[in-house]
């Protein structure tokens, strides 16, 4: 498609439209509304997303990506972050930054007011995560997903 | 350097203390300050910088990347966005994406007050831009740049 | 090391000497000697290999790389190539490809003759690759190698 | 076309039938015979050729890649690699690898017997490589090649 022309430009009031909402089917308490601001305009290789958080919600799950760096930065309201095993209060104007292999962190929202950031990262063809809480480890290639519990890991040697 | 601990929080105590200030050798009118975000976070193939432009000054320059992607979210302020040679006033919560070979665009302050940014996008080891005014392609490998005009571009046959 | 003066050349006499012996520990029947040719000249992303399988072995074993590319070119001798549950006999000037996904290859030596080929492909950072017959998944990030079940895996969804 | 199936094997009678010939159109004693391998099995990020270089005749011309690794595994016959400066006679059995940056090589075949190579390499979206000999840089993108001369590089600076 490379004639196809290219959008550039969202304003403010399409990105409320474009609204969606999600949640991580392992943990009962995430939810969230938010909006993919790259993929409209054709962003392949990176993502940037709006996301919202309410009051008493979490973002995901406990995570960490092996190989697609991430990043969160808070534009209004407040929430903890867990972050290799601490926690953090979080609050405008704040940034965290995943380098890779990542650390495990997590946001979630336990204040009265709604936790809004912007979070982005690389969107790679591949990518392995995982989640410590549930003892389980995610290998996507493409949009394909499989998981693994981290306990069934053997090491590479006389089967 | 596998051991050193990485930073993952950025306090906005901090990213205002980290800030520099820049220009764009080529625009007289540029001049900006802005923080490098995912630098002190060890983020190496993704960019994210809190960027500020006084106002009646310039970002960079108009350009046209063509491997890195690239996007624009707007904070506080307003701008005009100058998209593949039209004009767009933008302001608060709008998002520019730029997916690859990229339109050329350029940022600039026109208003009376300051316009702040989140930008970012990839940081690839090789890329080509160009800058159509000044007539110019720029190769960068690595931190190696070297500057061609468009014009003295030969197509490949018999020299 | 960007002053460290690389190899170029490697004489026939070098290859010969920097032969190894090397067996898939998954097969009994695996016994190969080989020299890695690219490695003494620096090159980190493309691997190219002269290899012998002796009389009555084998080369390793019948697997499918998800993510490298990888092929074989045979210079001397006889072998049977099992190629996505076919069987081939090659010979000299025979050319194998495989792209990503792989199907399942293996490659055999029944015959009284030493066979030798060259063969190469993709080192990339991170490789997927199944193991059809020992009913395995080998998960390689760097030189780090991890050995799952394939019937352990689950599809993504609520635990 | 993730359903096409994919070729596997290449007969050697199928490797000469597909035979192709060629010359670099800047050395007017370039001329060669040879065969894509990795093209009709799918192979995408890797080049495997068979090349045939007829007495009196050169490869192609003397270069520097930038950013594709190469190599040249040489199966029958004599030539001569010019390598970064200096002549080696090479012969069968004899290995070149070229990380990369590369250091400028060429190969010709001043003798009377057919020289006969293996080669292949890495085939990236962006390359970029150099001509000595005629002050050239070419810049190519995907399928689409420019060519600068070396001495109109500017640093980058002022304009």
């Amino acid at each position: 498609m490379p004639d196809e022309k290219k959008r550039t430009l969202l304003r403010a009031a399409e990105v409320s439209a474009l609204e969606e909402t999600g949640a991580h089917p392992w943990n009962p308490n995430s939810q969230l509304r938010g909006t993919r601001l790259g993929v409209p305009c054709g962003l392949k290789r990176t993502g940037v997303n709006l996301m919202k958080v309410a009051p008493h919600k979490e973002s995901f799950i406990l995570h960490a990506h092996h190989l697609e760096e991430e990043w969160v930065y808070v534009l209004s309201g407040r929430g903890i972050a867990e972050i290799d095993g601490k926690e953090y209060e979080v609050g405008p104007g704040d940034f965290m930054g995943f380098a890779t292999p990542q650390v495990a962190h997590h946001l979630r929202n336990p204040f009265d007011e709604e936790l809004v950031y912007l979070t982005g990262g690389e969107n790679r063809e591949v990518e392995i995560a995982d989640f410590p809480k549930q003892g389980r480890r995610m290998i996507r290639e493409g949009s394909k997903v499989q998981i693994y519990r981290l306990e069934d890991a053997e090491e590479f040697g006389p089967l």
